[in-house]
């Protein structure tokens, strides 16, 4: 009677996570230095330094406050902080109260979709990605009871079809997820689409009769190479902003993020209280306190792209030059390449061979 | 659409939330001095220094490490210093493998019971609360699409009644969730009853054709006043121990905590490859990794026992002078008093008309 579905999602192997496990034993063996890791998404350029300082101060911190529980949504002045972040850079009006503080993107993606989606198998509710997507939507799709309609972006670029987000949408389409810098092709959607996106889907609610949210997944929305990060909420009213300091702060371990519902939301209080609620169901107390507490501290501290910039088009060019086949990143740090060997199990094959002979 | 069931979990009153709200605004006001919060479960002891001493190593670390994802169970090193110090203390023989580090008790509760039942509401599915119980076991029950089915203590004790417990098995249940040194009322559970206990879930187990799990939640394992800390596992088999330092170190707002399923729990392989997907299922990515590499340096830090003791006895003998009646605590830091006003509704009304009057 173990839960059979639990079982095979912790059982499956993830060639990610299996690369990764592989990663640390030949670190243990040969040194760090030794082992380039291109398995999960782990920052290569370190925390700044402002996150150590932070953390030196919260050390010579006496009494019980700074690792004591938070309220659920998190501390007001980390909420605070955030929000005056984002009205000063993007021009938004955000208060305290529209921010949710979560245990990273993982976390605010699962409690969200859970929020906004009735829970009941029955009604076969269904929930767009655009291809190729982060893998574990589908998992946290699938656990909130809703069917993954997976999109085609424009094969070339990657950008959204407009077209294929519009023939897809159903009277069961409850939301939509995009990820803009993108995991794993390195697309910035441009503004136009993402316009186009928000009057597509406002037309859509209203066909409907009911609200279908875009939830924005946004951990890479400071790494942009080329223009200015941009506020994704800004074209259509129904964003639901997902986020995570995993990337900006190079942070993925600590787990911090947030869930934005601004006032244009459709029932935003609704909504607020359902994540409130979802978070309680799965488990989650409170985002970790220290790290309230250092992004309190490090808000405006700016991202460096520079080295993900360089290391993007150094690959690309080189790859480009080998025969490879992948589009430019325009933000992010990932590259999605063709394998020159037909697939990836060819190429895997070919690999294994070529560690064999050396 | 909004899920009815999260909105109701988030915008349900809570008492214990809303007097830590209340608290929260009386010491802006007045001053944190000036205010005695027994509302949440924060300790009222800091954490110890080695803690803060640990948070000043890792910061002076440089390289994105220290704050990277670790694998989803958590870093070997914490895993092995967890193990060897619970094998050092309570002559065990666990390994690294055993442990699946998380973000805190709640979230180890809520892990374990989606990965032990089926998830299918149509078989009804038992769990069984020893009342009075943490009411969060309630919710975590109830998503796993299980029965919560209370059972009573002895009412003057709060020892475990196990005739009670004997009459409560039926083919339906899969867990009994224990928590000692308890939360709400300072038990802690006689050796004998424990083994009593394992005794009658041995009989049923073999009975009913399945393993029923004793899920021990064991935040307060280290706060016992008169006694050495127990390990309760020892007396049942398939006992899954659920922890956190969030009070036994003064860390409930980190999160940082674990499941163990030692060798001899019936299918310990595939509960630990389904408490991995439920982690997974909930967005659950790794416990917060500097929290891994605090505990890691402090595993072996003794829990401040003599406040709480001092002040659980202080407590008890004024109360009852007072004419209230409750149990002098033996561990954890609660005390459930009988309201001389009759009941808790009526003990709030006086206590609303007396902070009129003042």
């Amino acid at each position: 009677m173990i839960n059979r579905k639990m079982l095979s999602l912790g059982s499956e192997p993830s060639a990610i996570r299996e690369l990764f496990s592989y990663g640390l034993a030949r670190k243990a063996e040969i040194g760090e230095d030794n082992v380039f890791d291109f398995s999960l998404g782990n920052p290569s350029v370190p925390a700044p330094k402002s996150v150590a300082k932070a953390l030196e101060r919260a050390a010579s911190q006496s009494g019980q406050t700074i690792h004591g529980y938070t309220p659920a949504s998190g501390a007001y002045g980390t909420r605070q902080a955030i929000v005056e972040n984002l009205n000063r850079r993007f021009s938004t009006h955000y208060t305290a109260d529209d921010i949710y503080l979560t245990c990273g993107a993982a976390a605010s993606l699962s409690i969200t979709l859970r929020a906004i989606t009735s829970g009941n198998p029955h009604k076969q509710e269904e929930v767009i990605v655009l291809n190729p997507f982060f893998p574990e939507y589908r998992v946290w799709i699938e656990q909130a009871s809703c069917k993954v309609v997976e999109v085609a972006t424009n094969p070339k670029t990657f950008q959204i079809d407009i077209a294929a987000i519009q023939s897809a949408l159903t009277a069961k389409t409850r939301a939509i997820i995009i990820n803009s810098p993108n995991n794993p092709v390195g697309t910035v959607y441009s503004e136009e689409s993402l316009i186009e996106l928000g009057k597509v889907l406002r037309v859509a609610s209203k066909d409907f009769g009911h609200p279908i949210y875009l939830i924005s997944d946004e951990p890479y929305r400071e790494i942009v190479y080329d223009s200015a990060p941009s506020w994704i909420a800004n074209a259509y009213e129904n964003t639901i902003v997902c986020y995570s300091w995993s990337k900006s702060l190079s942070l993925p371990g600590e787990r911090i993020g947030y869930i934005l519902v601004g006032n244009k939301v459709a029932d935003a209080s609704d909504v607020r209280y359902a994540i409130a609620g979802a978070g309680r169901a799965l488990g989650y107390v409170c985002a970790p306190a220290l790290f309230q507490y250092v992004i309190e501290q490090c808000i405006d501290e700016p991202c460096d792209i520079d080295t993900y910039k360089h290391n993007g088009n150094l690959l690309y060019t080189e790859l480009s030059r080998m025969g490879y086949t992948c589009i430019r990143p325009q933000g992010a740090f990932y590259l999605w390449v063709k394998a020159l060997e037909g697939d990836a199990q060819a190429f895997n094959r070919w690999y294994t061979l070529c560690q064999q002979l050396a």
